[in-house]
């Protein structure tokens, strides 16, 4: 059965479940992997991990963890090579860049109070704040990264409140369909989707400047809401109202130092003048309803 | 009495606390004006607002409200002008760049279920999380801020964890000292005062490519971390170990696809070749022990 990549809350999976073995946590669409302590690509993002005792470099404090990326090791579990920024390790990466909430399942054989006594345990939401190298004291690299327990007053003001949930109907009306997890989890599924594909039609390049962050993970780009999502411009959370953009031009579209005319032209508030065109791409319509909704925040 | 503007909470002043009047808000450490709603400077960013009716375009569900900024009005409280970001909408502006914590008081003349019924109520802090020119049915523009409620746990990822906090000692010896809260709003400010030294230093210009975001608000830059705060790197969060940067350079410089060498080189991390040259400032020295944390991260 193939596995459908969900970020945060399974449906009918609480924290706290216990699972028999890693074939479980599989079928219930917790981790992709049997073996692979993260489930995750660098075009995805990661959605969960496993610590399950397999590199002594971990270090768990329950709600915050330091975890070690996977690779570099032969079938005895031994280091022998140095990790990279590649596979696994690199959708922890992008979960970090883009915010993306994993899921942190703790294994028997971890060597912690916070580990179940059997079995797996799912422990809940975390995010990746930091990563970086570690050179261990047998000079092998591997990677770490910083992950911190996000409380459910957190995982909401990330997500738009208020916009079309497609199927699931507004949230004014789905209160006795689905349930909350659900909802949120749909919600933050379909952000994903929009995310992806608008860096994808892009290639990572700002549609302002034509930067590209190059970084060791991969390239790196963000995506902007033309119109504000939420209250009180409920602007959609669809790729008609989204850019890729380099973090620079971001925060110049977000403060209004920047904006768009009619024509795609990229004006400079403070002078009136268009300074470039936006680059387009032929998947990517954007709706000139949410451009001009933008506009209107900076100009007469 | 001079007041000393504060982020965070005012010990003594927990959420929910009565207020007579304007004067014993400002006594109180809570709002530096007797009339003004914003409490804040473009330079200092703002600490409180008071939400007391004077806007009808104010909005006000509770844990989200929509402020409307100052200025414009005449004597009789019609809006006569624009208002633009400058003073206390500057101030609100730059609370939202730095994400600093904004301080919500309600007053009895505000039109809304969560004013108090007389006097001032101190209601929690708050997160400016966008902001907007709104064109009234009068032709007037007025500024817009969306602030969302901050839960006591989100308060305090943005706080390095683990850091000297100076007089108060460390934290495994201080809980008898001072009050959680009391330790929140030292570690906040001294935050705030090594951000406002880096980018005054270095006039909002990214220290690696001599970029300035300018914003209608004024100029923006980002203070990077050169060793990281908290586990398990516990770098400080002082000047020495600080930088200015453009956010692109930031993204840069935090996943690792730029260090710095020990004479102050940006070495590309891809070709391990030197891009250019920090850009110093002979108040900000930078102390080599941080630069070399940073550099054992992304190299052997």
């Amino acid at each position: 059965m193939a596995y459908i990549r969900t970020f945060g809350e399974i449906p009918g999976n609480s924290e706290g479940t216990l699972y028999v073995d890693r074939e479980e946590l599989r079928l219930a669409g917790l981790h992709a992997h049997k073996q692979n302590g993260i489930s995750g690509t660098e075009a995805e993002g990661a959605d969960a991990i496993v610590l399950n005792g397999g590199y002594p470099d971990d270090w768990d404090e329950g709600d915050l963890i330091i975890y070690t990326g996977q690779g570099g090791q032969d079938a005895r579990k031994r280091q022998v090579a140095d990790q990279t920024i590649t596979r696994g390790n690199a959708g922890l990466v992008r979960s970090q860049m883009e915010r993306l909430p994993v899921r942190v399942i703790r294994g028997h054989e971890e060597k912690s109070e916070h580990a179940p006594t059997e079995g797996y345990r799912y422990d809940g939401l975390y995010r990746v704040v930091r990563h970086w190298f570690k050179t261990r004291a047998d000079g092998f690299r591997v990677l770490q990264f910083r992950l911190e327990k996000i409380t459910e007053a957190e995982t909401l003001p990330d997500l738009p409140q208020d916009i079309d949930v497609g199927d699931l109907g507004s949230q004014s009306t789905s209160d006795g369909l689905v349930s909350r997890t659900e909802r949120v989890t749909q919600r933050l599924n379909r952000k994903v989707s929009v995310v992806r594909n608008i860096k994808k039609w892009h290639n990572d390049i700002c549609q302002v400047c034509d930067t590209t962050i190059e970084l060791p993970g991969g390239p790196a780009s963000e995506v902007a809401h033309i119109q504000g999502l939420g209250e009180p411009h409920n602007g959609p959370d669809r790729e008609e109202n989204a850019l890729c953009l380099c973090p620079n031009d971001h925060l110049r579209f977000d403060y209004g130092a920047i904006y768009l005319n009619d024509d795609l032209k990229v004006i400079d508030a403070k002078t009136g003048q268009a300074i470039g065109a936006l680059r387009t791409h032929p998947k990517h319509s954007i709706d000139l309803r949410y451009v001009r909704q933008h506009r209107s925040y900076w100009t007469k």
